[in-house]
């Protein structure tokens, strides 16, 4: 590859670079409108989350459709390969990460409309850290940082014991029901749609870990990566 | 591109392709198997589903390490390389319904634990529906069939459709509660499985679209690709 070639496609992976943070900061912002809407109660914070997707997914449409340019045109090789395909699949984990708050939003109207119940669950923890997942995911794209990449598959199981927890309380309260059963199975749901956020966040920081050594790192455990609709 | 070299990558798209479809078939049982243990209450048909989904996973690190190994070795463009991005997908698409399969096992599991409880919702026409739109989107991934892949993505309302019909019988059980109501929810809950089991079949269905087209069909509508988690 000659020096301006070379020099070219550095360029263009530099963009790359920045339009994913770009979009990884909408995302991140969506997680946090979303999850805030359900305590405020607010369904015009729900709304900006809703509405506001269709850029997101147009980001990552166009984000893809610039991936496969680079590859057409520049026929990256090693590292540079790796990172581009690593961005193509970091970009589809962000939009995913949007339908997830989307999902959290919507749960949100429904909780604004019923202002004087209870919310059955505290979301706090659980939320902060697979924001805090999320965040530390990106961080570790920017500075291919394999460690913090590490670190956030580790804080994995973190989530998933959160997400127990709820779910220890869920099956308490379905025995004594509320009036309104079908609000709390929604508001229980909303701990699936976190934990699947921090599952996503993990698939980022692994996306980065194969990025930097060229090993994939998906499915240590059997059940690590796994999308848990259904667990116990 | 000397005659040599596209021989020999033709070849490996060719393996690619088998590959693909072995690995679409053992999906496409693993669905039919979950969904008929919970009908059948065989805890041991949905132990064979959980069991063998570790070879589902590694099936698809295996097989995007080859893609990655071509995009490095033989640097496909235009058709080809589209082709091996498109598989990327699919892989991945078809490793998720794996895992979809296990929550619906792991449902069968929980169901076959009460036997003589009845059966709250019937899966038939949902779960025939999303296999078939699974089978039908690999078929038009074989034969690079553009129409039959727009097919798959019509389809994928009906499944919507199915999935409003059982979120009603829900909601109408959950108000007059059986004995025990964490089960409903879970039985409930294999009508999302299935509904995301169609959305994979559609996203297959796109990427078949993107090899043959170039062109990227996804969010035609805002909300045709959301992961529907929370829906109303």
């Amino acid at each position: 590859m000659s020096t301006t070639v070379r020099v070219r496609l550095g360029r263009k992976i530099e963009d790359l670079k920045k339009k994913v943070l770009e979009l990884g900061a909408q995302v991140e912002e969506h997680v946090r409108l979303a999850v805030q809407a359900i305590s405020a109660r607010d369904p015009l914070m729900a709304a900006r989350v809703i509405d506001g997707d269709v850029e997101i997914d147009q980001a990552e449409v166009d984000l893809e459709e610039e991936c496969l340019e680079i590859l057409a045109l520049h026929q990256p090789v090693a590292i540079d390969l790796r990172y581009i395909v690593g961005v193509m699949k970091i970009n589809n984990d962000l939009e995913r990460i949007g339908d997830l708050a989307v999902n959290i939003a919507e749960t949100a109207v429904l909780a604004a409309s019923r202002k004087h119940a209870e919310l059955p669950f505290d979301y706090g923890p659980m939320a902060e850290t697979a924001r805090f997942m999320l965040k530390k995911s990106l961080d570790s794209f920017v500075n291919l940082d394999e460690k913090a990449a590490f670190d956030v598959c580790a804080q994995d199981d973190e989530v998933d014991y959160m997400k127990h927890v709820i779910h220890r309380q869920f099956e308490e309260k379905i025995n004594t029901p509320p009036p309104r059963l079908e609000a709390l199975v929604h508001l229980f749901l909303v701990s699936r749609h976190l934990e699947r956020i921090a599952d996503h966040a993990t698939n980022i920081a692994e996306d980065v870990i194969y990025m930097v050594t060229g090993e994939i790192h998906r499915h240590r455990g059997a059940l690590d990566v796994r999308e848990t609709e259904a667990e116990k």
